[in-house]
């Protein structure tokens, strides 16, 4: 292995803040030397980065749960790679890091950014940015911690057919619960309930979501897990049962949108139902990130719990696989190969 | 006491279904004879009603946490009176009672429909309806079981100068929270910061809801209390603290509106703060009336706790009476003298 410092790194950073989806001129593909890491810190070689909404959440200013990519600072993203040089009593040569490494080829991050918790054995690299990590964690919280789901109940998840909504459809499903997913094209539908054996699917394109959500939950809803916002969570907060617990994990029709587009009204219903909204973050709950993965480990054994990757080639992919989070092209978690 | 069978009895019936405020012609004095009691009911002798938001609810069509009041039916409302005749174990003639008698001046009900806990020595009669009720165990359920309020924590009350909101204030202040509340008018601003020993109070008409809290909270909002939704809801989702709590008690500002005002944008906040909402009645704690009543009346007799009354003479005064609730010419608990 040659030193690393003798590569150049190639770098996407934030030129301007996007304007609804990204465009090539927001960001700029810069090169850099790598620098060598400090004391408590890893150079990683990226090999994968897990695109997430809500990296875009973090390219427009204003405050979310980090503060936003400045203008020229490489773009926020979580990825995996190979260590070549450490620092840290955590991190040997060779090992795998998963990190927040950001839309580049080499990354120094400190080794208390890293979500280290293992892989389970056999598991490909990549089960990490699409199960064992961030995703599987969000999904096993907002189902089990948030949203409490028990044997028998309704459980709604929107954006169904992706990374973490797959899981979380999976996880219910698991538990005992009739789970309906809504999703945007009649392939996840099937997908959903032909491979995933989800109780039902609903194409909220074609498809008037609150007359479908009558049809397919006739006990009403006991939890709703919401990647999405809008009307569709609207709707659902229509058909909220009593007692019913909805677990915000993001809002995806809105993070495009200039300005904030009306809440939801149907929130009265929590009123008189005795409902209960609540947003949730897998970022507090790094430590259970390994004792959730062994838990989803065992069903994947089981052939209980399955996982599709969507994948794009070569870091400057990157904004084109951010987009496809909102066109709605994806099944399942999107990857970018950065290396190889 | 003459027999009650003898006497007629005067009942505000629902004529027509209110659009906004209640106008003399939705609602019709009738005049029937008062029935007899079966078994498991009393007839009582309504002497105070009760004026509750929720009664405007009940009048419009759709579902709520009661069934909505139907053409024909006597308006229904929470109220007291003297029992008259009893063929039930848990009443004797002459007993107070606590019940939703409804807009009359007597009523048959169910002595199953009683919420029965013993007014606290040297209490007037109004008592019940204005603090050791529903009204006491609402503000208490909303600051303590579902806003989970502690000692150190900034909670903002809103329709603060109303019975529950002047309670739930209370409350708050005496369990060592910096308390926040906001009103409609000077005169209720200054009752709650002058006599109540409230932190601070914002009078939305004058004031930009938002500016204040952030004067006001200068370390964002751990709890609210929200009596009225709307765009002061969203205003404190724009200003709610990590881990932040939302009890929803009522949205008295859209009650009355035809349609449904959009819900609060700001609700994206929820996720980022990890915060959450939850709606709630105090049906549901109605056991946990009399143990409530009992550490509220403590309050009392050491002088942490008070209230006021407003007061509104004779029956067809009722339909006036509901509507100062909306129109906030109100300070505390709205009553209706039914008799004498």
């Amino acid at each position: 292995m040659t030193s690393a410092t003798e590569q150049l790194n190639k770098r996407l950073v934030l030129r301007r803040r996007p304007v609804g989806l990204v465009e090539a001129d927001d960001v700029e593909l810069v090169t850099e030397p790598v620098r060598e890491p400090s004391n408590g810190e890893i150079l990683m070689q990226v090999e994968w980065l897990g695109i997430d909404a809500t990296v875009r959440t973090w390219l427009s200013r204003g405050e979310g749960y980090l503060p936003p990519v400045e203008i020229g600072d490489v773009v926020r993203c979580s990825g995996i790679g190979r260590v070549l040089k450490s620092r840290s009593d955590r991190f040997a040569v060779g090992d795998l890091a998963y990190s927040l490494p950001g839309w580049q080829e080499y990354a120094v991050v400190s080794d208390h950014h890293q979500m280290s918790n293992p892989l389970p054995a056999g598991s490909e690299p990549t089960a990490m940015m699409s199960i064992y990590g961030a995703v599987g964690a969000t999904a096993w919280m907002g189902i089990v911690d948030i949203g409490q789901a028990k044997a028998g109940e309704t459980v709604v998840v929107s954006a169904a057919a992706g990374a973490t909504g797959s899981l979380a459809s999976q996880i219910a499903r698991n538990l005992g619960c009739r789970v309906v997913g809504i999703c945007g094209t009649d392939e996840k539908c099937r997908w959903l309930t032909d491979e995933l054996g989800i109780d039902a699917a609903i194409n909220y394109r074609t498809q008037d979501v609150a007359t479908a959500l009558r049809e397919h939950c006739p006990d009403k809803i006991d939890v709703y897990f919401d990647n999405v916002g809008g009307d569709i969570l609207d709707a659902v907060l229509g058909r909220i049962a009593m007692h019913g617990r909805i677990a915000l994990c993001g809002a995806i029709s809105v993070y495009n949108a200039e300005g904030r587009p009306p809440g939801p009204a149907n929130y009265l219903n929590l009123i008189s139902r005795r409902g209960r909204m609540e947003g949730f973050l897998s970022l507090d709950i790094v430590p259970r990130f390994a004792e959730i993965a062994t838990q989803l480990a065992t069903w994947v054994q089981d052939g209980k719990l399955t996982w599709r990757t969507h994948i794009f080639h070569g870091l400057e992919s990157a904004p084109d696989a951010l987009n496809a989070m909102f066109t709605g092209d994806n099944i399942g978690k999107i990857l970018v190969r950065v290396r190889g």
